[in-house]
């Protein structure tokens, strides 16, 4: 099946809002088996709502379109439609009715434009919007389908999900099933060097590739009408990127978890307590870890120590080591992990101190220049890291690397036991 | 003039990234006046990539393509360009040179492939890539121009900001200016509705919304033959806004600024020094700090007090303060900005105590109650908020709430001197 997507908005094209529905949706049709060869985006315009229809109908077996379905005079994608259907609109009644009793819940008098979300081409099924007024379409027209989803994500991720994707499912009998493997500490076309001959030549299962900040994501997705098969196709992909990327991974499963997760999953999962001294990531690395919801139970808290006065007074660092070594050196990095633990007694402690940029770096200490201390059950190491880029690329990656040494503390230990 | 943008890569349609190239276009041709009719995105498909040249050169005076510029066999952008022309494709002398002493100073011999990045339509103009290999080019063709720029964010911004956005003002000898108005702690529906009227019925200056969490912007732009006329016209209707909006406002300026960026400046400026003590939030104020590079001036550090605990033993919170009101309370969140500021000593503390949910929250004490303490200059205030919305929004608009007291406290401060 080939798909084209047209995303309708004036917003879009003014540059106000990122589309990110174009994204989302391709990602959905990749993991469906489904290939997108267009996106297109127009703005409230009749005419060239109307070419791009013609356009993508030519071309391909599924449209979906995005936005266009609200009151307003603006809001003409579904009239469009039905013109370039050549069917006449009719009424919705339930569409109507849920119209009129919205309004009658808040005590106001409905303005007739209102109506106009309950008007539907001819012979098109409703998708119930659960999210908002608007309702979506579902349209079958010689053969090819017509999606017709609503544009602000919330509205559309939910009804795709209700809606479109069991549809899209049930018309194949093909089981898809997808598997995430996400890294941190290898570059995206190191990585792909690596992957890349894995799948050549073949298109079952497929690797997709997605890189972010610090953190390079490996998506396998096999398709069969055998789950068995299916399963057995992912687990030899995934096994092979094991061997082939094992130290840089922390993550094998179905969904799409940072490292973040990961490691504070792991922290409350084993019943460890973690605290942290920061100097460079200024609370970067421990606003990651109370992004996760029950970190209470392992989260302690954490200096920021930002000024040299406050790695002396708070997590005890020596004056004259600081005078000697400079703030950023093994020695300052390993007595504020051994200063912020004396003062928090976790299981876990983290500092970090380095040169964020873009000033202060100097030839014999650079900027990009971080060192990583990691307390672990009585034992301190030091990590001494070069990272390039600007500053807030240098923060990242110093919180994510951080969160490998602490992923890596505690999966060692949990295989040694 | 009218503009189409054509993004090429196949990575798009897969999912695989956003594409901000077409936003960031859009907003640069918004800014110019000039209208984008259509954003269409293809693979590497010679077919569509035609086709799509076609649709666009139909419609619109500008095109503006990106990607498919590189060395490799999937990359047929500018040899559509071509056919689509009917002109043939040539060699560019300096562009042949560039990429062979690329090689020779690396010492590798050079892969032939790389030779088609200097092969150019005949009559094209090549655009100066600073930031990678692949040339751009700017084509006039029956009075229509057609832009051509590499991918890659970091090369396509470049190579518009130095090679195409003066060629496309000197096209025109308006004068055109902007000017943004920042909010924080107003809707964007409700902004909109008192800001609109302002500019019914006219469409010089225009005024651009662009929503991000917690913050409202306003972009101003007015254009004119006349310099003067276009910064009266720019400084009347900021002057509207500022009528309208002034409570939340808390820049006004040619850039844009973000809160922690307009906080950070006006604390190092006015050499005022700042701690924080934060609960909910678990240092994501302090890390918005730490973003602004001159920060080390005024920051000194702070508490990540997540558990009680750290609370009594960081900033001295009194037990039964704790036990009496909860650690969500205004008493608590009183006893912690005090605590840091004996500890810290800074001109300005603040501290944060909340429920970002989504557990925790009770009845009396619902997700999303958050207190906000803030000391300036020998005294405190604690203030009550009731955000709503998932996790991650409470603890951001949080953060840009506590920004927005220091910037009220700061400024009243000097507007009072």
């Amino acid at each position: 099946m080939r798909c084209g997507i047209l995303n309708i908005g004036t917003e879009l094209l003014m540059g106000q809002i990122v589309n990110t529905n174009a994204t989302d949706l391709s990602k959905k049709m990749n993991e469906l088996g489904i290939g997108v060869l267009y996106h297109l985006t127009v703005g409230d315009n009749e005419a060239r709502i109307k070419q791009s229809l013609k356009l993508l109908m030519d071309e391909c077996d599924l449209i979906i379109t995005t936005g266009g379905l609200g009151p307003t005079e603006d809001d003409i994608t579904k009239a469009c439609i039905a013109e370039v259907l050549e069917r006449e609109m009719v009424e919705h009644k339930e569409s109507r009715e849920k119209i009129e009793s919205f309004y009658n819940a808040l005590n106001r008098s409905m303005p007739e434009s209102n109506l106009k979300q309950a008007l539907i081409p001819k012979g098109a099924e409703v998708l119930i919007n659960n999210n908002g007024t608007a309702p979506g379409l579902w349209i079958e027209n010689d053969g090819k389908i017509i999606v017709v989803l609503p544009g602000p994500p919330r509205e559309l991720n939910a009804m795709f999900a209700e809606s479109v994707l069991p549809r899209l499912k049930a018309m194949s009998n093909l089981v898809i099933k997808s598997v995430f493997v996400n890294t941190h500490g290898i570059g995206e076309s190191s990585a792909e060097e690596r992957v890349l001959p894995l799948i050549k030549g073949q298109s079952n299962p497929t690797i997709g590739t997605y890189a972010k900040p610090g953190n390079v994501q490996f998506r396998v997705t096999a398709s069969d009408i055998d789950e068995n098969k299916v399963d057995k196709m992912l687990n030899e992909m995934v096994g092979k990127l094991e061997d082939e990327l094992s130290e840089y991974i922390y993550h094998i499963g179905p969904e799409d978890l940072s490292i973040e997760q990961v490691v504070a999953k792991a922290l409350v999962d084993n019943e460890l307590t973690i605290s942290t001294a920061e100097s460079c990531t200024g609370g970067l690395l421990s606003a990651r870890l109370v992004d996760y919801p029950s970190i209470s139970a392992s989260y302690y808290g954490s200096f920021i120590t930002y000024d040299n006065a406050f790695k002396k007074k708070g997590v005890k660092v020596d004056p004259e080591l600081l005078k000697k070594h400079g703030a950023v050196s093994p020695e300052v990095c390993e007595a504020m992990v051994k200063g912020l633990v004396d003062e928090t007694n976790t299981d876990v402690g983290i500092s970090v101190t380095g040169i964020a940029g873009p000033g202060g770096g100097t030839d014999e200490k650079p900027v990009g220049l971080v060192y990583i201390g990691l307390y672990y059950k009585g034992q301190v190491q030091v990590f001494k890291e070069n990272f390039f880029g600007n500053r807030m690329r240098v923060r990242n990656y110093t919180v994510q690397r951080a969160l490998k040494y602490v992923y890596n503390a505690i999966n060692n230990d949990i295989i040694k036991m």
